[in-house]
């Protein structure tokens, strides 16, 4: 997909010769920053592993919980493998077939190798410190809860820190490999395959991850706490490693693909909308979003650095210390970068701060539906009095209410940003005002994700005090401990509501990104087409139209919204298929080994965790291939039986030999892509938020409201949390993972579609 | 809104003179025929009415549901009228307020209030006469179950005939009185109010009369059932007359009101297409939409008629029997109105087919998911074996699958129509292909409209039995007695779910025909205003992209979803304050007079019935307002601030003295109606389906699966069935209703956001 515009390209170099080489630097820059990056997670994890690692007993249970996960890694990772594997030759095949595409057969094969091959190093990586960190928290926190806090904090930094290190490192060093620096405005487009790999990989993870957690979780507590009548976590219960190993796999690994994907995506698509630019920014338009990247790995390495808590604090205080400081530095940086590299448009900057404050915004919304001291929480402890009907109907409603504030800062940000930024091109001739708004609109994601790796080890500080807790409870620690590791725990699961907020706010603005991005490449695949068949494109002529009222583009969109209904509906029905293989496990242990009740012998967790693997892994493929090959599907289809469908006169239209291009496939499957992310944001919105409230409405009873624990009320409201469960830990976050990957899939495959 | 083509119409007058004069029969054939409808629905009135109306303790009864329904239709519609009247006046000062609309506003007001007031006509007959078949299929039900379902079928005949009679008549005498003969072209998009007046009396009374029944029933069911212990229908309840009324307002009033927009809507937005046909059809291709009408009114009145049931018989063979004659006969009338009308173009017929396959398929589809011998509904029930939880989830997860056929069916319907639209219009060379094409899924929705009347009848019927049930219940018949009348609910049942998706078809296929409505307006708006200021329209330009790559497009998309859930948050929300203020009533009866549970004295139903009509009817006002207020303010926002985010140059585009039209506003409202009716169908699929297949759960269990009444299965099975209430009796019905007032809203407004 080699589509720039040689003469314009060759215009910039005359004029800015001298200066294009300084620009080099930028590359060598962002590089350095990278590998910086892993330096500060090296050390990090240095200090995380010195750190005492408990009593033996403290340790056989982590070790169990080590061997679980890192057995369901590797089982997902092998069958991640083999659909990796077999998409590459679909992709390579898919490529070889048109002339046009063939010569970037390997490119896009290659980059989408090593963009999966990224994803899944950086989700291993985080994944082995964080079950390492898991028994160290536990450790400290027999001591000292500031200690604690910051082998947790310092544990999910090192996922933070890698996830977006990888991210910048691949995308860079293949920028270079390619040749970038001679091609500029050609090689982003060659990205693609990269973020493609990125997203597949995040998908296959979230999902298989998601669906592990809930199974575990639901199969353990449906025949632990409602059957037998034990508690949580009690070491009787076989299911109940496997439930702490899904902890591991499911938030912290699979929340650490999905950002990868995120910044991964963000990185080749504004590239992309860079490339554009060029005329007016050279290469440091195309470089700019990987020093944002650089910045970020900075500001987020000195963010987690300050936290320093005291014994009596709420960790959420040195927490959110943390995430302002990063945010703050994060700021500067940008500052910087506009200064530098994009001559001082500071209207460009506000287009920046858009994207700050609406992940500012979206983390407080997110935490007035999901937090116990705002009324939608009390409101479905109120409804549990009146039973789980009303508990679930009222959680329904307060779902079905959350994306109404975040759709309009969405929309404010959209607006704003894409205004800041042709007010910071207004002096610009060469290029229309829309790419001007749009490249503002990227410069709001890129001020978005400018604190990932922060947001991300908070997130990772999750999973990791949750195991911890589970650690002390499971070795008969004191109370005092458990009253420690209780506080980091919920501080934990404050941080994961968050970061789920900031993640479906990041995938709305980068989605709009991507959007644009693959009209830029249609649009340039059209313009290679028509003039390699010695045509030239009507003037004015853009593919920046994807008209809704052309029944393709309709049924593309009516295709889109339904695959997310569908795809939840299939996460939501795999959680209740794998967790029943758990309940037939337990039951099959407690009926053979009637001493596991009477604490004289120990269950069988390996074989729990086994199974559930199998469970897991099995039931992922099957919403995994459904939303990789329904944009397929669409795109082919209407790419030859879409020629009927046009709307009007084929005025202004390109045209190969006198035959106007079939751009249906093309625009049916934007219209997939867009519609499809709205109403996956919504859906995502509806069960996350709802999922959380539903949660924390339980967790509200259970500090005494309504009749505390035991009442009616708290029974009630166990179901509405356990409604709540796939929701917001399997179908809502493995949606952000989709929402992005139709965006890289329909980037990668726009060349099949023409 | 003026805006033919004068040259084309003359040129057409000139050639077709002759003919011209005969065409004006057929719009007093279809005038005739809807005066025939209405004199059929009177003979079937009588008829009923005429039939034995029981025992005085059945029609104390029966008299306290008509008069409790009485009660609340006087007041809701009394609301009703204040809330048209100020919008009449709205739309008279909008209108006034531009020089170009400032001609229409009389009537675009006048059209409007008779639409309303027709909407509100036939709901009010159609209940007038369903509350009085109720005691006479009761009382029918002692000797002949035949004769019983009758009588329910012929009461619901009657709203049937008279929804669509009196939308045929309200359209065709405007056209009269507004000079359609003179003016064919122009006066269609003059009766835009009409349809809007119609949605918005049919949101609201869905709404009202959906909180109503809901909260009603909800109520009823948490004091009565669950809290005292006593039976459904038992007159112990306080709760039981207001029960009973709400099947009455909610789903006979509300039902009608939503089929008569429904045919309102689309005989307008066709009739519009029709005006962009003139050159082909001249007069005829307007008023076809018309004639489908008149012979929907004569096939359904056969199809009732046709209906005859053994005593053994299941009622739902003879309701299916009726439906496939009215079926059959409103496809070879089709078949005669494209022959005569349409010259023949048989491939005109094929899209006609394809919409009443589309209805065949929606109903079938409907069915799998919630009936009791398919495998949705009993994997609900299984789930329920494990508690209310996973009969939550399963049944979320069924909810979430249901959208994918019917988008499937809905797809293929619009391009194979779309396709036989183009062909059968193929020799046409004074029209664009997409005109044809949309002409061509016009037709398939007047297909699948074609028997509205007998489904509506049908649906009717659900609601008649279910009253008729309640009064045997409640006055004490023989258990044989019962026996017959719950033959006959359960058939009311399975014909309200049936009827539910035939309504969303309905809904989608005509969404988009409006949409082409819509575009086709604004089209002829801008372009009197070009003329107007003395410009020309660029050659070949059509108001036919709505560019989701635009940002107030995308925003507009954006926020069209939004509203679709933010509505059903508060709907159902509405239900559950609605239902505390029941439950709250009946405990201060229970308390004050402790005669009511021992038998000794009578509760007061009216309090009851009073309490829960102010309830419904206060709710009902905020959605209802959001549903108007949203687009209105979204296309005025962008039309004053919308011309910075043109995308691309402005080739082509319409200029009025050098300045482009900003059409922001209209687009992003396009967008609006587009994405939001997209996300309403699906929405609304899960609610009515997974509400339907909840109930059906239950009752499946009641047969005695899993355990049967009274096991913790059937408690579980509860749970879902009273979750599922609100979805599918409140939320699912009135999003419909939201969907089609969206689209004439547009249609209304259009002038203002330009």
């Amino acid at each position: 997909m080699a589509f720039f515009v040689p003469v314009a390209a060759a215009a910039w170099q005359a004029e800015n010769g001298a200066m294009a080489a300084n620009d080099h630097l930028y590359l060598w820059l962002a590089l350095g920053t990278g590998v910086i990056g892993l330096v500060a997670a090296l050390l990090f994890a240095r200090g995380v592993l010195s750190s005492d690692a408990g009593t033996p007993e403290m340790q056989r249970i982590s070790n169990a919980i080590r061997e679980g996960a890192e057995a369901f890694m590797k089982r997902q990772y092998s069958t991640i493998a083999m659909i990796a594997i077999a998409l590459a030759i679909v992709l390579f095949i898919g490529y070889r077939l048109s002339s046009f595409t063939a010569p970037y057969a390997n490119k896009v094969v290659v980059s989408f190798l090593i963009g999966a091959a990224c994803s899944a190093l950086s989700g291993q990586t985080g994944m082995w410190v964080s079950i390492r960190a898991n028994i160290r928290t536990a450790a400290a926190a027999r001591t000292s809860m500031g200690q604690a806090l910051k082998i947790a904090l310092h544990g999910g930094a090192v996922t933070g820190l890698v996830v977006v290190a990888l991210s910048l490192i691949g995308v860079g060093t293949l920028f270079l490999l390619f040749g970038g620096f001679s091609n500029p405005q050609q090689v982003p487009y060659q990205l693609v395959g990269f973020g493609f790999g990125a997203s597949l990989v995040a998908l296959f993870a979230q999902l298989g991850g998601g669906i592990y957690t809930k199974a575990a979780d639901v199969g353990a507590d449906l025949v632990g706490k409602v059957e037998a009548g034990i508690p949580e976590d009690d070491p009787r219960n076989p299911a109940v490693i496997a439930d702490l190993v899904g902890d591991n796999v499911g938030d912290c690994a699979g929340r650490g693909a999905d950002i990868f994907e995120s910044t991964a995506a963000e990185n080749v698509g504004a590239m992309i909308l860079g490339a554009a630019l060029y005329p007016v920014f050279g290469l440091r338009g195309i470089l700019f979003p990987l020093i944002v990247q650089a910045i970020n790995l900075i500001a987020s390495i000195v963010g987690v650095s300050v936290v320093h808590s005291r014994e009596d604090e709420d960790p959420m205080h040195a927490l959110n210390k943390g995430y302002y400081v990063t945010s703050l530095l994060a700021l500067v940086g940008f500052a910087v970068a506009i200064y530098f590299m994009l001559g001082a448009r500071w209207w460009l900057l506000g287009s920046g701060i858009c994207g700050i404050v609406t992940s500012f915004l979206f983390v407080r919304i997110t935490e007035y539906y999901t937090e116990t001291r705002f009324k939608p929480v009390q409101s479905i402890a109120q409804a549990s009095t009146t039973g789980p009907a009303t508990n679930i109907i009222q959680g329904l409603a307060v779902g079905m209410e959350t994306p109404a504030l975040p759709v309009i800062v969405i929309s404010a940000a959209l607006l704003l940003s894409y205004y800041f930024g042709t007010r910071g091109l207004a002096d610009v001739t060469t290029i229309n005002s829309y790419a001007k708004g749009i490249y503002g609109t990227a410069i709001a994601t890129m001020g978005m994700l400018s604190s990932a790796a922060y947001i991300l080890a908070m997130d990772t500080f999750g999973p990791i005090t949750d195991n911890a807790g589970g650690i002390i409870e499971m070795s008969d620690q004191p109370h005092s401990v458990r009253v420690k590791t209780d506080k980091l725990d919920a501080a934990g699961n404050t941080t994961k509501a968050l970061t789920k907020g900031y993640a479906i706010g990041s995938a709305s603005l980068a989605a709009f990104l991507l959007f644009s991005a693959y009209l830029a490449t249609v649009h340039d695949i059209v313009h290679q087409r028509v003039t390699a068949a010695g045509g030239v494109l009507p003037e004015g002529w853009t593919f920046s139209n994807v008209n809704l009222a052309s029944v393709p583009v309709f049924v593309g969109a009516l295709l889109g919204a339904m695959l997310t209904y569908l795809f939840s509906s299939m996460a939501i029905r795999a959680v209740g298929r794998a967790a029943q293989t758990v309940i037939q496990d337990v039951h099959e242990q407690f009926r053979n080994n009637p001493g596991i009740m009477q604490g004289t012998s120990l269950p069988d967790y390996g074989r729990c965790v086994r199974i559930v693997t199998g469970a897991a892994l099995k039931e992922m493929v099957l919403p995994g291939v459904l939303a990789v090959a329904m944009p397929l599907c669409v795109g082919l289809i209407f790419r030859h039986f879409g020629g009927e469908f046009y709307p009007g006169a084929l005025h202004n239209w390109p045209m190969i030999n006198g035959v106007p291009v079939n751009l249906s496939g093309a625009e049916a499957v934007a219209a997939l892509l867009m519609v499809g992310t709205i109403s996956g944001i919504l859906l995502a919105m509806l069960m996350n938020n709802g999922g959380g409230a539903w949660d924390n409405a339980k967790k509200l009873i259970e500090t005494g409201a309504h009749g505390g624990k035991r009442s009616e009320a708290h029974k009630a409201a166990v179901v509405g949390d356990t409604v709540g469960d796939p929701f917001k830990d399997t179908a809502g976050p493995s949606l952000h993972v989709l929402i992005k990957l139709l965006a890289t899939v329909t980037l990668v495959l726009a060349p099949l579609f023409l």
